[in-house]
């Protein structure tokens, strides 16, 4: 038989929550963002940005590590590449920055030894960047983008890869004071791309190969 | 950098294309389909069902081979595994029986030497099954699925796998009278539920992971 990739997948409450300063974003509107994007183009060519998914699990259901911005947008935690950089060195960089605590003094629960560890691995970039599970496209500075470069399209203006964050049993997330951290069920995701989006609502199909295991406490 | 794996895709001009005897549908309706799955979960347990996505190229893009039913209802080949056997295996048997040539007397050009090849390729199950790219499952006798099994549904009525099938540079495929397969695109595809249902509509995001070398002639 084809065995499916098996994921480990542990509990929500596996998992401390902590704070930070915040962190804002570079544009205060889509035009803005997409006129830095061109901006950014005519220097360093096409942007190459990668998201991470961070699963964990709730009722013995996968639920999606997503950060919401004000009371609608949610987004994955990611962002882009410096020229040249490394997609996995990349991702971990982001994620330490999005998610990671600054430095040991702002984790909470001090005397409590194991969350100093749960931060080093987050300042430390110890987490594992698994599967690549989609490559969206923008073919121009536009909202849109595409699960394929389009044809006729020679010069995308994006290229943006999710990829599966492997967690270990035990994380601290620093959450950035703007932002929430919301935990967000496959079922709720599925089929509702009003709400999420077209990239996030269908990560429930690309993970749907995966076979998760669920680890209770 | 997490390289993507590379999928060697081919003219669809490489192929060679005939008719074999009509494949009527088991079920008149979806009533009847139901019905029929109710009767064999009694008898078997749950349905496990295998489809190919077989892909091929036409200006570049990567398009997908489909059956079409009538006038409108597309499918992908495949079909149920019998109790216990391997998916592999059984989606060989299954594409054998959709797009097989059934004796090399149906062999169209059968002066054509390498044409015997092709055909002689589907009818000894030479074709290579790859990489799952979906998982849908059915929790109760009804036309939806999902992309997981749902919270609280212990007992699915189905899991229907999708696997991507590796095409050689020349084949021969036998169609059935009564259907047409057709080479759709995956712009086409995408976004298009309406037209292609959930299950292949989303391929497009499914495979959008994979990096595809459009060999030409």
């Amino acid at each position: 038989m084809v065995s499916s990739k098996v994921v480990n997948t542990y509990p929500l409450s596996s998992y401390t929550f902590g704070t930070k300063e915040p962190k804002m974003e570079k544009d205060t509107s889509v035009a803005d963002r997409l006129a830095r994007m061109k901006v950014n183009y005519m220097k360093e060519g096409m942007r190459t940005s990668v998201e991470g998914i961070l699963l964990v699990q709730e009722h013995n259901h996968p639920h999606i590590l997503l950060l919401q911005i004000g009371n609608t947008f949610c987004k994955l935690p990611g962002g882009r590449l410096k020229p040249g950089e490394n997609e996995t060195e990349g991702l971990k960089r982001k994620l330490t920055s999005k998610l990671g605590a600054n430095s040991p003094a702002l984790v909470p629960d001090w005397e409590d030894y194991p969350h100093i560890c749960y931060s080093l691995a987050l300042i430390l970039g110890k987490l594992q960047i698994g599967e690549c599970v989609a490559i969206w496209w923008r073919p121009n500075f536009e909202t849109i983008m595409y699960p394929y470069c389009p044809p006729h399209i020679t010069k995308p203006k994006e290229c943006k890869k999710l990829f599966l964050v492997h967690l270990s049993e035990r994380e601290y997330f620093a959450v950035p004071k703007n932002l929430k951290l919301l935990a967000v069920p496959l079922f709720e995701l599925y089929d509702n791309v009003q709400r999420y989006g077209p990239v996030i609502s269908t990560i429930p199909q690309q993970l749907s190969r995966f076979q998760f295991k669920m680890i209770t406490n």
